[in-house]
């Protein structure tokens, strides 16, 4: 595919009524903080924004995959797919907007909101305190990013 | 006209993608500053908002409240009316998705954000740097709210 | 509130990217068909609409307003509210964005559109097929349309 | 790319206010007409949108491309591409939301919408009565379709 048609794509992935708003909140931030206090205020973020997604209890990862995607793709947000591997439940979020809401620089921090909201909702589900959601790759280009649920 | 619809209509006034996030983001922000450093933090990002949004030089309050509201009406923020005063220029912004995205309680600090648009419009077109922008009434429900420029 | 702030909140009900294709599409039909056939033509897409979005059955008249609406609030196009009366089931469906949509002209067929809608909707959950639901108000300034379920 | 990505990527491309009402209506056109039919239909309905988005005179081709795009990008329905060729002047117009609105099997007749749009915005434009747009390429998945103006 052309870049210039996926680069169209991605861009139209961020509602154009808060695209200003959130360039500017980008540059401002990171004109303040560090890199781990920019991730450690998007992982609060994602945390109070979970909580007002409230999940009702699942009894499988798929019920849990379904839940989440429910309330993203809603949210025109993308969608989850968490699968178990040995030693952690990986994560992946395809289609974030976040390149298209807060710019390419700030990629080094917004993907911690994620951190922030799956952490949430882990522990609404019960999962044990000792388990930390953290990102482990990259955003690729259309905005997806993986993440582990582990010890 | 019956208040459940002018709430139905505010409420979309505000993007359903990014209410979530703005919401988060107004509770995060009251629980660690105080009304003052909120305002404060709301004008710079108004100041950098309005840097993206560079307005060409007008020659009448006319022209310059038509190229102000094209950049509104374009992001889906309402629309700007000006108006000269015997010692003020009255800013009179309509349907602000300020309440929609940031939430009632919030509007203590959040037309701050407009206050620092203005003031930086203003200064593009020549204000004199005496010349501040400060907002004069509280915001009604369909999210009007008035500025003055002023010494 | 101003004639000026209710004409920009319900012009919005109606997405940018439609609203031209929408009014072309009713200047079109306007010239080549009369009311009845348009109303006709309305309500067969209506019919088709409501199949995309079958209602699970529900037992209480709440149930069903709550079942609709959800589908019309998660399209932006308003909500409806059921009530028994003693003869017939009034239906009040509040800012549905036709107007917006197909223009002030087309508000003679164009809510024919929800009669198909809510016909077929009844139909799904029982209701016998003697009952057709018929348009019993005008559209209000804020797109309030009444109907009746009726023999 | 996946094409999970891309197909949601291009599903996005149509507001969800009107995917079911555009589904329902290619439904029931693709009942009542045959292709030839329904292609006459969008044009006249491009004509109609055209003339409703008219363009200032342009000097230059260039010019004509940027006018046609900014209408086409503030409504979210891609760009256009205008390139001068020995016997006609080639149209490619990206990101067009026909797919995503009215479904993959009206994808025979939905470009013929713009067919309609660019005859009448060339005719504006001052070209000949004799030269006519027409489709000269199928829809790829990005929504990408190729147009001559051509005698």
């Amino acid at each position: 595919m052309d870049p210039s048609i996926i680069e169209y794509l991605t861009d139209r992935q961020c509602s154009r009524q808060w695209k200003g708003f959130l360039g500017a909140m980008a540059d401002e931030f990171s004109n303040q903080l560090d890199v781990d206090a920019l991730r450690e205020l998007m992982q609060r973020l994602g945390a109070r924004f979970a909580a007002q997604f409230e999940l009702a209890p699942c009894s499988t990862l798929d019920e849990l995959q379904f839940a989440m995607s429910k309330v993203w793709v809603s949210l025109d947000w993308g969608w989850v797919m968490l699968d178990e591997q040995p030693d952690h439940i990986r994560i992946v979020h395809n289609c974030a907007p976040l390149r298209a809401a807060f710019g390419q620089d700030a990629l080094a921090w917004t993907p911690a909101f994620l951190e922030g909201v799956y952490q949430r909702w882990f522990l609404q589900q019960g999962a044990a305190d000792a388990l930390a959601v953290s990102q482990s790759s990259a955003p690729d280009d259309s905005g997806c990013i993986e993440y582990r649920l582990a010890r």
